[in-house]
């Protein structure tokens, strides 16, 4: 037989199927799939392709990650605290209340073994995982009237999920759980008091300004998740090892794109938003404080129970207290100079 | 003539060199450049190499663009800073006195027009750029006395270069150019009264908390300085379609990747700093309002003049503004709470 040219061995036509979590209209966490296809397929000439399919087209959105470790598709773009009640170690690779940046989670991630870590506790599901997109600090949500006290937030119907909702409820919160499109009149009739979404870029949108003005801030549940690329383990140890590289490179180009690409975005967003109606509120110490506290009590329950989960959030601990007390010196204080300026309409 | 397979005219054997303006020791920006370079070389099988050399080696690290340009070599690895003496606006792609923090310039660089902006400035000088590293917010610099006030200012012999010196100097300081293995001698011995360097990673290895413990923040002139990859414009335009599609991709994670690195690594330093007698310092609001009216001063005179600077800065302001508008709601609130937090040990 004759040997196959080395070359053509090099690149060969590798085609995968990945589905979404998310709809098309959430134009920049959906595109970061689409951006990464579109590197994937030109660096290797379209011998090696992606389809991207959105959520719903292939499996629902919530389950992309069980589609992947299935093999049904080879990939899927998805956030690992969708999954957090299978296990709330899931939560760790992508955000917990109270947890990282953006800037600190992609430095965990890349060199503070967060990716390895991580991947300890996927290659069990079957999944190999990369972050692939980050929106940033997310608001806090939007409610039909002030909310100042923690009395304030006894009763109180919002839409909000997962690990943020079990915290909340903590402090007598009644999550919701209301897929995106059942947001809007559920808000406008009362049947619900608040949601979170977002930032202002995705949040404008949906409009909720219009029946739910007061746009509270920090989003404390997400302060920087990470959104990932799954990978079918199999599927991803069977590529060739260029592949494999260049798969690596492109997810980090296309992780950090979506940051970048938000950061651009949000900001014109919430001048709009706020032209339009929106109130902006913070939240107050009182609640913030309050929410740290039952946060903290939600942790040390996992911890005691589960090994896999002590040990993410133990490393996650570690790096979020150095990286609070370094980027409190120049960056903060950078930022904090220049947004005085800001309010002094002298930039 | 037999045609050549087409897959072997998707990979052809490419062997660039590029020069660095950094040396070894300064491991994480000069390894800016090896990330690059093994990422090419793995996604394509060794087809596509770029072989780096540090400042230095091939010529003086403040020469690299220039080498570039004429084609001694195809790529290099710099700041464009470093060059502003030829033109102010080669600063603009990279940092400037109350400029952007590495979130806003990596959102104006890969989204609001600032890598198309950049490449009309340099493609007249023969180059394409792309971003290629970020160090973050950088710190002020060591300082062998307290520096309280303007006056303080008045007379000091710091080692500082470009645009910031040009700045400074407004303000009665005496700017000195000082290769980076001569600086410590020159504080030890009174020579110079102070310099700035990069952050907590880099400084410590060059022990300058020995002979000049002040360590003020921030670093107003660096708030997030893009490194950049710089292309000779041929070589870049004669690579296949395929090859330059992977260089932007791979230059968009090793842009990302280093400030990931920085983000890492300067928490631990500064903890050491710490620990062996570093004075931490904020400089006044004083000194940071003088100096940001005599930053202005200079880019008045510049934008009257300098057409070219004056279009890239009118891009950089519009979004400066907009970005501190926005980053101070979610993010900043964020982050402030986790700090206070931190103060506090309760992360």
């Amino acid at each position: 037989t004759l040997a196959a040219p080395a070359i053509a061995q090099a690149m060969p036509k590798v085609t995968w199927r990945l589905t979404s979590s998310f709809p098309k209209s959430l134009d920049t966490i959906y595109g970061g799939a689409e951006v990464l296809s579109k590197m994937i397929s030109e660096a290797t000439d379209g011998n090696f392709t992606i389809q991207v399919f959105a959520g719903g087209e292939i499996v629902p959105g919530l389950q992309a990650a069980d589609a992947a470790a299935a093999g049904t598709v080879e990939a899927c773009h998805t956030v690992g605290y969708y999954y957090w009640g299978k296990d709330p170690a899931w939560a760790l690779g992508a955000a917990v209340p109270f947890g990282l940046s953006a800037r600190a989670i992609n430095a965990w991630q890349y060199h503070g073994g967060g990716i390895d870590l991580y991947n300890e506790f996927l290659g069990k599901q079957g999944l190999v995982g990369l972050p692939g997109g980050n929106t940033g600090a997310q608001m806090g949500g939007w409610f039909r009237k002030e909310i100042n006290t923690v009395e304030d937030l006894k009763g109180l119907k919002m839409r909000v999920g997962g690990f943020a909702g079990k915290v909340m409820e903590r402090l007598g919160l009644v999550p919701q759980q209301i897929a995106g499109g059942d947001i809007y009149p559920a808000l406008e009739k009362g049947t619900i008091d608040g949601t979170e979404w977002v930032g202002p870029y995705d949040d404008e949108k949906l409009g909720f300004y219009k029946v739910a003005p007061y746009y509270y801030y920090p989003g404390w549940w997400e302060g920087g998740p990470t959104v990932h690329f799954m990978f079918n383990k199999a599927a991803y140890e069977g590529l060739p090892p260029a592949y494999q590289s260049l798969l690596r490179t492109a997810s980090q180009a296309a992780d950090a794109n979506m940051l970048q690409k938000y950061d651009y975005l949000n900001p014109k967003a919430l001048k709009s938003l706020v032209a339009n109606g929106a109130q902006l509120r913070p939240f107050s110490q009182e609640i913030l404080n309050a929410c740290f506290e039952a946060a903290n009590a939600v942790y040390a329950e996992m911890e005691a129970t589960n090994p896999e989960f002590a040990k993410l959030w133990a490393s996650i601990k570690e790096f979020r207290s150095e990286h609070y007390l370094w980027t409190q010196v120049a960056e903060y204080n950078y930022d904090t100079f220049m947004m005085i300026q800001q309010r002094q309409g002298k930039i």
